[in-house]
């Protein structure tokens, strides 16, 4: 029985550490009723009827303006099309894009719910390394080999590369050049998961593989979720106009229109009336504190033989356990002492599990700083145990 | 260059007869405004969040409880799941319940753009007989015993049966329980398009499949597109509890939510502040007396040959033409006289268009019967000319 009307409960106690999710506290909502408001004051007159298949002109026209300045780089309204988030985008993309026995690649570790999305299409996922760098261009190089010695197609890449999921790491940036050169080489259509690029916490964002890779290579997804609301479900794809007109015309937007047509033309409005610049600033400046005041914390409270990432952006840090502190061991020492984390098991295909993902958008310094205490006293517990 | 907002745009001067849309003047945007207002008061709390796999728990609820009052039966929260509209339910139950290569059975004439969500997908679409009874249970039969020798699996039927799409016409009460019946013998599933249960116009609509069924056989699709707004993108399906427990735990909804957890909150709101029945009932005594003005006008200005349903509900009027007049050829020449209609080729596989949709929802009684007087002179001369 499924009772709750919001994805993820906090349980009593526990610092939750494991949801990927934004702060409701900084949800923009009353500049979201105001966007509601107005796009219904005329009678609904574009938000409530069956939306343009590749969502509402005036968010893919803004989206372009605000990607082109964002990037330095080009982004037509024809090159993007408004989708129900990146999880949808994904969905309806493999089904779009992928035949059957295809194989999908994923950097490991990757984003875990994803390889849930990829799981329900008949695809073959299998795995590249990646490193302290980002995805090991080198090893992407000798798995498409492989593959092609197997005499399998490689459809698809999935990639995280800008504050990547679950570990924070940003893609270097010879290896964005490398990796659009390969792909573009051998025909592997990349799908950029590219969701964290405007919560950049240092310095902006690396330009995207989508920006440096000749059109037709790249697909690249990115969402309103983290910036503004999760729940808004709007999120958008840039890709060529070939392929923007070929997602349009799918069975699904041909038939229902823009997949989020409400949320859209309320996303349009509230882009219009200008407050996007501000609460983005307004996130990243929370995020930042919170980032910081997590990172002191671990470097205070986890025992040697422990490490973590640094991110300068995105959502996520990553603690990489001693080799006898298995993340799935810790867990439960772990919610025992009311922290929890997404062990790096879920984020890996082969069972690997020295790692460990910790969020730090969802609570306050002090809360963090607490997590980390409790996270420290797990893995010594762990490793007396074993 | 796409640069609409909104998917169907009329022409100047042409009454489109061929949208299967409901009428924006009828949507309830006032009251719409007042539910966002009212999710949004309180930051937000459960409208922008990621939302629960399987969609807000007070809208479950209370579609449960509509239902089990509209259909005499009773349908639990627990065996309901918010979708993103039939479109989107359709395309996910095809990507979570088929495996490549099975066969979908589809009546014909059907749903066009279903036909479009089909065919993204890798199965066959094989089609079986229809006639004013609605599908011929007998020919489902014979399909199954057909497919079954060939080695094949058919492994479900997509059908419209109450005011079905394109024709009007609802499926006699004997051959529902003799589908469901053969269905649940033979493992079939049922997809069952539910999209116009409320907009009966004369008598209450007749039981679903999905109530006369076994639990397992039937997903009954369910939408609030055609009684609110269709931009909203909010819909449901309802299956066992194992079924709905499945697609709540899929790589989409794992990952993203509900699909449409931000629309979806408004309209449990919406439902909660006691508009719906008064809604429903506009929509009925707007669209009963645009029916029988189309109807009458038709009856007036057809020419000899032609015969069309009387539908008791749904959109639709579906006119048989005489076989010298195919829909494709007399479409010029009705859009020339400024009316448009949708041909019987894109509602069949095997190209025969003897036939045509109207929707006569989307104008007033003026309009539609001027509509029919241009398509009476459209088929006379495609009669005189062939």
């Amino acid at each position: 029985v499924i009772t709750a009307s919001t994805q993820n409960v906090a349980r009593p106690g526990m610092i939750e550490l494991a949801f990927g999710e934004p702060d409701p506290a900084l949800f923009p909502a009353a500049d979201i009723a105001e966007a509601c408001h107005a796009v219904l004051a005329d009678g609904g007159g574009e938000a409530l009827p069956y939306g343009a298949n590749a969502g509402p002109a005036a968010l893919r026209r803004l989206l372009g303006e605000r990607l082109t300045t964002l990037e330095r780089h080009a982004v037509s309204a024809d090159e993007t099309l408004i989708t129900g988030g990146n999880s949808q985008a994904l969905d309806q993309i493999l089904t779009l894009f992928c035949e059957p026995g295809d194989v999908v690649l994923v950097e490991l570790p990757t984003y875990s719910l994803a390889l849930g999305i990829l799981r329900d299409h008949p695809v073959h996922v299998e795995a590249v390394a990646f490193d302290a760098l980002g995805l090991d261009v080198d090893a992407l190089l000798r798995k498409l080999d492989e593959v092609r010695h197997g005499g399998r197609t490689v459809r698809a890449l999935y990639t995280i590369p800008t504050y990547h999921n679950p570990t924070g790491v940003c893609l270097a940036g010879a290896r964005r050049r490398a990796l659009v050169e390969l792909c573009a080489e051998r025909g592997v259509l990349v799908l950029e998961d590219d969701v964290y690029r405007e919560l950049w916490l240092d310095k902006p964002s690396p330009p995207s593989l989508w920006s440096l890779a000749p059109r037709g290579v790249v697909l690249r997804l990115g969402s309103f979720a983290k910036t503004l609301a999760p729940g808004l479900r709007v999120g958008w794809v840039n890709g060529s106009t070939e392929q923007i007109e070929r997602v349009a015309a799918c069975g699904l937007n041909d038939s229902g229109g823009c997949v989020s047509q409400f949320a859209a033309s309320v996303v349009a409005r509230y882009l219009q009336d200008g407050h996007y610049d501000a609460q983005v600033e307004r996130l990243r400046a929370a995020y930042r504190e919170r980032r910081d005041a997590l990172l002191a914390a671990l470097a205070e409270h986890l025992p040697d033989g422990c490490s973590f990432t640094i991110p300068g952006g995105g959502f996520f840090v990553w603690v990489t356990l001693p080799g006898s502190a298995p993340g799935q061991e810790v867990l439960p020492l772990a919610e025992e002492r009311g922290v929890s984390f997404v062990p790096a098991v879920r984020s890996h295909l082969d069972g690997y599990d020295r790692g460990l993902r910790l969020c730090f958008t969802m609570y306050e310094s002090g809360q963090l700083a607490e997590g980390a205490r409790r996270l420290g006293e797990a893995v010594r517990a762990a490793i007396a145990q074993s």
